[in-house]
């Protein structure tokens, strides 16, 4: 039986597809920080590549991959196989068929190169000397530090305190690429100086980490700002994954029944999943579309879907999102790409008309599935995907009670080398679930803007 | 440019290549550890599965890899690709062209599964319910944990008490695919008590653990011995890497000038190299084969040919081997595969015949190549592999100095995630170089028994 397909190199596809072509309305526009009015996309050119910028508001179906990001992609383990998990399905005895997109193969163990690849690559042709950006668990600064080096860019990150000091080698990671690597809050922005005058061992939140990383950006000269989530044109680099399993699901002869990914900002499972929204959206497919989220921080299950800030400084615009509130306090659950309060604006939309759902697990209940999945499998899973993981298995059971043979696929957005403290505290039984209550989601929400 | 090449699962090699059928002569024969007298390979079957050693001693030039292996290894990364590191050249001005063989994309990180999961197929077919090893810094126990777990049979692992306590990690991961590890020395064997009682705090050692898991396999019924390098059937499994790497460089349209890996007991680099030494041995073929060992374990550069045992309890067979002796304390590198004081038997005669040269470098010489080869190429290798990565660039220097555009090729065996203390080490340049002095391997070459 088959149980991988790759793509030849010259296969790789040669476009991103961009959602903002198919979606059932315009999306709302970003606010103004200040003003609270929407605002057009040339201030961002101050933080983003003007490229990207572009992107951002482009609704082009395709927007060409340059060959600079194709040499990059092809370099650092693009295509990525398409596995089908036939030991995990004899295991769970299901006739679903289960497939998962290899995301974890690339040097910096997940996704987040698909786009810190290109933003990096403009960035050296509009001439950027520095970028600044945030990371809560690592993975984007990782990618990040990674891209830079390959583009001769300097890079100073802004790591959440709680993660410099629990995953130092995430740390060490980025300093072998070359970056600078700074416990968020620090004393380098006005923001971080605020936030540690209140407590000097505040553990950081990535909402802080994001106004230091943006401070820092708009006053130096010659340095831009790359972000690894939520915008548009994150998610547009991000379709990458989804337009090469269009294809490979093609040489498994299967379709996809069900699409399934976790969902901190967004882009690993929007990657994933447009490429085959595409087509539900022009009424041709009835695949259903599983995004899933921790439990801790449930924006797209508990939270509400309106205008919010994307940091805790209240530096960038507002978007129209599912949000818990740039206040709510993210609990400190291994996931942390998970640990976001807002979801992506155009799925925050799909989600919100219907197009897609979402689910919501502890990080107990997804970390048993990653052990299942490695030992069938063999593959260590991260943290933030053993929450697909958990859905796929659940789906699978389902198929199983109601006999359906249908098909599954999931993002195997990133590897879990670097957080086997989730496995070890899952092993010995002291992983802590967490779930705000309903006043503390509240509260947070209070302190939105009101904007009608 | 081309900078990468990969094969089509289905011309993935269906045969392993066995060296033996090619040496200049045969392999002197293993002597048992009480007589000290030429053993027949019988007794052996007591430790491995019937059908390894068979081909332990099998002279065929092919063994087919078994279907049940084929699709472990298409599960688990392989067909592995071939990158040329465009990028390392344009950083060292060099008119040199570097080639390399990915190893490191497989769930356990390293080339140890293309022979975990082949014996851990044949003791499934066989009724084996248990395997035991050994392992240093947990690349070896994690491939066959990984290897067992696929094929559903027990696996314990004795683990040298100072990687025990350094890499917790790297245990976490062997107990996530389900092992059982024993810091080692134990007190589940009497050699492991022997130890213990000497000093409860013993750091333990390869040789050590070796002979734990050698005890604790023919103390038990229904468990045997995997084994991780050295012996013959381990290279031939090892073989499938120069397999691939033979045809993915005809894709490329260049042949290796050099071919260049790093050594512990040799099995990564024989893996890669003997499919082209095939060439050199039948005179077809002038390039030269680089072995790359470390100072602080100078087997082949400082050690002698002759007779030692493959363990410190002197449990297993003598092997004729390049050896600092089985008594040699290997001083706590953080390259834990190179720390065994024999190398493989056919690949010592290789360099005692000329076939092959060897070389040592120092950790710091090492990971410095390491950190250059993360910040042009983007991977970051294990400990181990920055040994070859060192003589490669050095290879690459000579032909900038000499002008030559020679072709290198070296294995990139694993990669460095479980082992970012040793880039931590290197940048903060706490790193320190080991080298023993003539008297201590004297010593160590003084306790072994006298064989003509």
């Amino acid at each position: 039986m088959r149980v991988k397909v790759t793509l030849d190199p010259d296969d790789m596809p040669r476009n991103w597809y961009n959602i903002q072509h198919d979606l059932p309305e315009p999306l709302p526009p970003p606010l103004d920080p200040e003003t609270l009015k929407p605002m057009s996309p040339e201030p961002l050119s101050r933080l983003f590549a003007k490229e990207c910028v572009m992107q951002e508001v482009s609704t082009e179906e395709y927007i060409p991959i340059p060959d600079g990001v194709r040499e990059a992609y092809l370099r650092l383990g693009r295509p990525s196989p398409l596995y089908r998990a036939t030991r995990l399905e004899a295991a769970l005895e299901t006739p679903a068929r289960i497939f998962y997109k290899r995301e974890d193969l690339n040097p910096a163990g997940s996704h987040k190169p698909n786009t810190a690849l290109a933003q990096a690559y403009y960035h050296s042709k509009e001439g950027t000397k520095r970028l600044t950006t945030e990371t809560g668990a690592g993975q984007w600064g990782s990618a990040l530090a990674m891209s830079c080096a390959l583009f001769d860019i300097e890079c100073t990150v802004y790591m959440t305190r709680s993660a410099f000091l629990q995953k130092p080698y995430r740390k060490t990671l980025m300093e072998v690429y070359g970056a600078n690597v700074f416990a968020s809050p620090s004393s380098n922005t006005k923001v971080g100086q605020k936030f540690l005058a209140q407590d000097p061992n505040h553990p950081g939140s990535l909402g802080i980490a994001i106004s230091e990383a943006v401070e820092d950006c708009v006053t130096h000269d010659t340095t831009k700002y790359a972000i690894g989530s939520v915008v548009n044109h994150v998610l547009l680099h991000q379709s990458i994954i989804g337009q090469e399993a269009v294809e490979q699901m093609k040489m498994f002869d299967a379709e996809p029944d069900y699409v399934v990914g976790c969902i901190g900002g967004g882009s690993n499972y929007a990657g994933l999943a447009y490429p085959f929204m595409r087509e539900k959206l022009r009424g041709k497919s009835d695949a259903e579309f599983i995004a899933v989220e921790p439990k801790a921080v449930p924006s797209t299950t508990r939270g509400e879907y309106r205008y919010d800030f994307g940091d805790t400084g209240e530096m960038t615009p507002l978007f129209k999102m599912y949000t818990v509130g740039h206040t709510f306090q993210c609990p400190p659950i291994h996931g942390g790409g998970l640990r976001y309060h807002g979801k992506a604006p155009s799925m925050s939309m799909l989600i919100n008309k219907g197009y897609m759902k979402s689910v919501a697990y502890s990080q107990n209940e997804a970390m048993d599935a990653a052990i299942t999945f490695a030992r069938t499998e063999g593959i260590v899973v991260a943290p933030e995907t053993s929450h697909a993981v958990r859905a796929t298995i659940d789906l699978a059971l389902q198929c199983k009670q109601k006999n359906e043979t249908k098909n599954i696929l999931f993002n195997l957005s990133g590897h879990g080398l670097l957080d086997l403290k989730a496995y070890e505290d899952k092993m010995s039984g002291s992983l802590v679930d967490y779930a705000p209550d309903d006043a503390t989601i509240s509260r947070a929400l209070e302190t939105l803007p009101k904007v009608s």
